[in-house]
């Protein structure tokens, strides 16, 4: 068990790694400059020094921010790749940078990447060529951007059973939901006023529209469970139909809207152990650690067995946090260059099975409005009745349909099959003493 | 670069891996708990089984919550070490703990504690021990109960620099506080509360007097600086002087009491770099992360210069969350003896020297019951001015001294050294218009 490699002086004057940068935008340029200014922490927490060797660009002068050495910038990305002990790969999108890390892989050159997009897609078929080649595919800033959720999922809690973990993991989708809440927006307004401050796209369909939260819940699931989880495994629903109303019914309730991204240990009704990945706006009860999670700010929420609830928070995106996470998967790959030993193995675990959202576990609020009239709410309650469904509260409540004659009425489930919900809803729709579903909204964290 | 050994298969069979458990008690019992009940996940994990091969207690019988097989307890601890490949070590305080800890480190057997109290006074001879003879000391348990801190300290921010950590890293005083801030309870009722709840125990003087935290305080610093701190380093304030009216006054001005454990950089007025260390009530505004974590829970909130904020949330204390981070320590020693490679090297770092708090630049906020006269606010607001403290804020405050003639002025500082606010609050102490300093509490988190 001892180990004479431990605690030896790392050699004096090591070779240099050479590391390739693949992006010079804004989290690229935060990478260099660390590995510029921070060059001698870096060399001396590695024990050898690590060397930008170049940064590569889709054209000279498309570098932001900071700015490095000018001869470092090329567009030949692949004499740069060939040439590396490391790849960091940050130019987002499937290609060129799938058939790089591809590359970088195949020869045996360990690659950290904070492509999420590309991981969720295409990450079963990288991880596979690293196994092969004994190459290092690191991923920390793909998750939650700085927040370390990595290494405490796959190492801190290696001897415990993850059985959930929820994610606020869109800084864009975030802030507009917290404008809805705190100032009552609606949803074309908050969403105007994060593009005018750049915190959304001028195109802002993967943010608002789930994906990118979706590709996030594919790496926790991955991270949490073990085993290889896509895009195509993710039930999406994102916050463009959401309303001022829905929010008002909400903060009405003691809740707040939030975006989350799901991975959950489930049981199918047919009795198959498996995981459910969704992303959908979520009612969270204000006291609950993730409802003040703020604006851009990422967290991650788990639950273990024996750790009971664990949260982690942090900026979910920027150039500098995000390289951060970056520079931490890099010198963990460095260390292991220099002082030799395995890399971290894949634990061999059981495939747990993606299964469909409709056999997730959840509550739901609805709102009703319905005709003012003797024996509604009994017909109301014969419909969850039916279903299997039980109810948490039932209530009237203001409406805001006071130019129509009828009431509202605010009903909270307790936890049912996702499929008995959906049945429940498309039931009470049809009830002709049921004007308008006004509102249906999944419940978390009671 | 390329490893052979990387995703080889598990021989099939391999020898166990024989785990000592030193502690019978709360987390110890848990231990064994998972380490019987989950062995399968586990050796799958590891890659070869691990086997309980005994229990130390002091006296049989005296096992608690779960027990494990009888023929498991034993009184002989030594020759429990003796054969082991593994040793947790769960029952607290120095002795036996620490000659134990050193028979299994100096046979080259690693070693898994929650002992924070044996750490933050022997750390560093331990730590040197276990160096000299390549064996690991592993303390995830040690730091905040089951938050996983250790790796994203140590590892995830690998390539940042940690500039200022802020733990609530203690339960007891977090309820404490809690129930002053929420009900208005004097610190005495509510220390009768925790005591009644089992949240305080019958001597409580560890924990309402700052000392566990200061041990806390002295492991965060050791794992984001990298240097050995012990307790000595530690300045520690606790909560018994705490009042209802600190807290009436904290409340009007928007923040919360909460007991900080505090590790930062800092620079001394001589120029020397170096760390502060230190435990006291610190006043947090109300938004901050920090400020909603309550009752029993724990949260870590760390600074670093790229990263930006982050933070670590969960429950600080409990049998089976504790032993998680336990047996998440377990599993990565065991995975390291079975498929080889070296130890985790201690990176060196430039030793910081542990600086005196009085070094430490923090805000205050003062209450003073003054004279009610003409020039008083002149007088007092010179005497910041002659320590070169400039005032954030300067209020007269609806006074509780309402018998007493005079009014009462609220005063918060922006940031200044320790020193020179300590030297100010003594000399409006002396100021003849300044009839009592009513409050004295430092801000963090602005």
């Amino acid at each position: 068990m001892t180990n004479p490699a431990q605690d030896a002086p790392a050699a004096s004057g090591p070779a240099a790694l050479k590391v390739a940068l693949l992006g010079g935008g804004t989290v690229g340029s935060q990478a260099a400059r660390i590995l510029t200014e921070d060059a001698e922490a870096l060399r001396d927490r590695v024990g050898a020094p690590l060397e930008l060797t170049g940064i590569a660009v889709r054209s000279r002068g498309a570098e932001r921010d900071w700015r490095a050495d000018p001869a470092l910038y090329t567009t030949d990305a692949e004499a740069l790749v060939d040439g590396a002990d490391i790849v960091i790969e940050l130019m987002g999108g499937i290609e060129p940078a799938r058939t790089l890390i591809r590359r970088a892989l195949a020869a045996g050159t360990s690659v950290i990447t904070g492509n999420k997009a590309l991981l969720a897609q295409h990450g079963e078929e990288l991880f596979a060529l690293a196994s092969e080649t004994g190459a290092q595919l690191s991923f920390e800033a793909a998750v939650a951007g700085a927040i370390p959720i990595l290494r405490p999922l796959r190492d801190s809690l290696s001897g415990d059973t993850v059985t959930r973990v929820m994610g606020i993991a869109n800084g864009t989708t975030n802030f507009i939901l917290d404008r809805m809440d705190t100032e009552g927006a609606d949803f074309a307004d908050a969403l105007a006023e994060a593009q005018r401050l750049g915190y959304a796209e001028a195109d802002p369909t993967a943010d608002v529209g789930g994906l990118d939260a979706a590709a996030k819940a594919a790496i926790l699931a991955t991270l949490s469970f073990g085993a290889p989880y896509t895009l195509d495994d993710v039930a999406v629903e994102g916050i463009t139909a959401i309303t001022a109303e829905d929010n008002a019914a909400a903060a009405d309730a003691g809740y707040v809207i939030k975006l989350l991204a799901i991975a959950e240990r489930a049981t199918a009704e047919d009795g198959t152990s498996g995981a459910v990945l969704r992303v959908h706006p979520t009612l969270l009860p204000r006291e609950h650690p993730l409802a003040s999670v703020r604006g851009a700010y990422n967290a991650v929420f788990v639950e273990a067995e024996n750790a009971g609830q664990l949260m982690f928070y942090g900026p979910g995106a920027g150039g500098a946090p995000t390289a951060s996470a970056v520079m931490g998967d890099v010198v963990s790959i460095a260390q292991r260059i220099v002082r030799g030993g395995p890399a971290r193995l894949r634990t061999p675990v059981a495939h747990l099975p993606a299964l469909d959202a409709a056999e997730a576990s959840t509550s739901c609020m609805v709102v009703l409005h319905v005709a003012d009239e003797p024996g509604v709410l009994r017909r109301v309650a014969a419909v969850f009745e039916e279903h299997g469904v039980s109810l948490e509260t039932l209530r009237q409540v203001q409406s805001d349909r006071a130019a129509a004659p009828g009431a509202s009425l605010r009903l909270i489930t307790h936890r049912a099959r996702q499929r008995d919900l959906d049945a429940t809803v498309d039931a009470l729709a049809a009830l002709d003493a049921v004007h308008e579903v006004v509102s249906v909204l999944k419940v978390e964290g009671n």
